[in-house]
């Protein structure tokens, strides 16, 4: 499969079956998730707020965690150190556990892991990852995917506007900073990651309203401020104060920020939108560059040294 | 009162009495406060796991905010207004809530709010708007402020080595990029916020050991890199795991990662200290800079902005 028929799978990746089994009488919830697969974990942090959700991303899980808690390791390939670790910890504390993975150790060690379709690269796997826990907990039904997935499948055939974008940062190397709105920092960080691992480029993610105590006093007069390209990822949802912000803040600092906007009726609808058009913009950065999408030897390189050096 | 003097009062500010009362029956906490006034909360998060932790950074409240919900308020002037807003959407949700602040609206709307001192800037004020908190929940006693205490007071008598850092950046114009470790994700975070306000340029902050599952694929061949000074906050507690990521990746990426360690022998004493040399470097930054590090004139014409917009 070609990359970028992993990232155009997006869409049939939404109509996944199989969702994690949400016990009725936890009242708090921890996922474990590091990388392309703790993305699912903040997405449906972004989602779900009728309890509290804890996201882990290290070797360790809060003291809190017991018999009363909902643990859900991710892991596309099922080996990610630090999501086994923290798993294993879970266990001992009688957390009840679940998981969503392609197989490898973490399915041996949960009993009725959610085993979705492997071949992928993980970050490419957003869908496959996500879809299982918002379907666990309701937060999403079969006409919003289908709408949803009719709205990717026009990206797919109509990629120009991601290839505009791409061109413009490549010709002047520019640094993508990525603004998030209330309810999508998720997707502001997914972008981070996807300019990160498939174009190779560094890239950062800040959100609305929280920049505005901080970001905000550099963006007008700080150094190498050329040499940044500023999105902000908005929706036809977004409330009047933070659109209001986005503008005052460009004025105020003398910035360009480029608007990029989800579709749909829905969170869900505008979350996957906002993330397919990044993957498509990093893509074809990584295009521009030079550079393979796919590869992440550097990453496997680390792993092979950390297990040398323990 | 001197901006340098305002930074210098840290050590004093951990002595201040007063902590919130936290009531026994509550199983879930939520934190709201924005930028300098936030990142009390974001410390209070790295410090204590004994229930589930919510950070509140926006006008909106998660779902499950009700009468077991211990919320807390913070803002130094007591004005901010998402803060505002969220705490009155959690007094309608029967939440019990207590705020630290110098008065303003916030002090008008909650009983027994613990009052600190005023006149600094908020961002200078981190001691008086983290200890109430910490000592309310015991996770600090007072041997530990002591020692505390007496490291950062060293550190004021010998600012050499943070007027280095900031000529280094100054000289080549560098954008910092903080690495934090697992517990010190908060002080990452901190650094970058002041040298937004302080010094007005950009700075990132991310966190081992997740930056090794995206921006590793962007650090060894990413345009711009010689552009960057990457920082990363150690300590003396640090697992041998992380220490060793660090390695191979400045190894692996080739690049140079600065190492600025924590003092003590406490995560209190480690954070504390870290914020302090933090603190200093981007007020030296300022300096080089010839700007004005107590000046947040952008941030107040946006809040008037907003007033006029809405």
């Amino acid at each position: 499969m070609e990359y970028v028929d992993e990232i155009r799978s997006l869409g049939n990746q939404l109509s996944f079956r199989g969702n994690i089994e949400v016990p009725s009488e936890v009242d708090k919830i921890v996922i474990a998730g590091m990388g392309g697969s703790g993305i699912a974990g903040m997405i449906f942090k972004d989602c779900y707020t009728k309890k509290p959700v804890t996201l882990v991303n290290s070797y360790n899980i809060p003291d809190f965690v017991d018999s009363s808690t909902l643990f859900v390791a991710i892991s596309y390939s099922g080996n990610t150190e630090e999501t086994l670790e923290a798993t294993r910890k879970a266990r001992k504390r009688g957390a009840r556990i679940r998981a969503i993975t392609t197989g490898g150790k973490l399915a041996e060690i949960v009993e009725n892991a959610v085993i979705i379709p492997d071949g992928y690269q993980p970050r490419s796997a957003v869908g496959f990852l996500t879809v299982p826990l918002l379907r666990g907990f309701g937060l999403v039904d079969d006409s919003e995917i289908e709408i949803t997935k009719k709205l990717l499948s026009g990206y797919d055939v109509s990629v120009d506007p991601y290839r505009k974008f791409a061109d413009e940062m490549y010709s002047k190397q520019k640094i993508p900073v990525i603004f998030g709105t209330p309810g999508f920092g998720s997707v502001a960080y997914r972008w981070k990651t996807q300019f990160n691992e498939n174009a190779k480029v560094l890239a950062y993610a800040t959100s609305f309203p929280e920049l505005n105590h901080n970001d905000t006093m550099a963006l007008e007069g700080t150094y190498r401020k050329e040499e940044f390209y500023f999105f902000v990822l908005t929706h036809p949802l977004l409330e009047k104060e933070i659109s209001n912000r986005i503008k005052i803040t460009s004025d105020l600092c003398k910035i360009e920020i480029t608007r990029v906007e989800g579709e749909g009726a829905t969170q869900f609808s505008n979350l996957f939108t906002l993330i397919h058009k990044g993957d498509y913009i990093s893509y074809y950065l990584a295009e521009k560059r030079g550079v393979d999408p796919r590869n992440v030897e550097i990453i496997e390189k680390l792993k092979r040294g950390l297990k040398g050096s323990v």
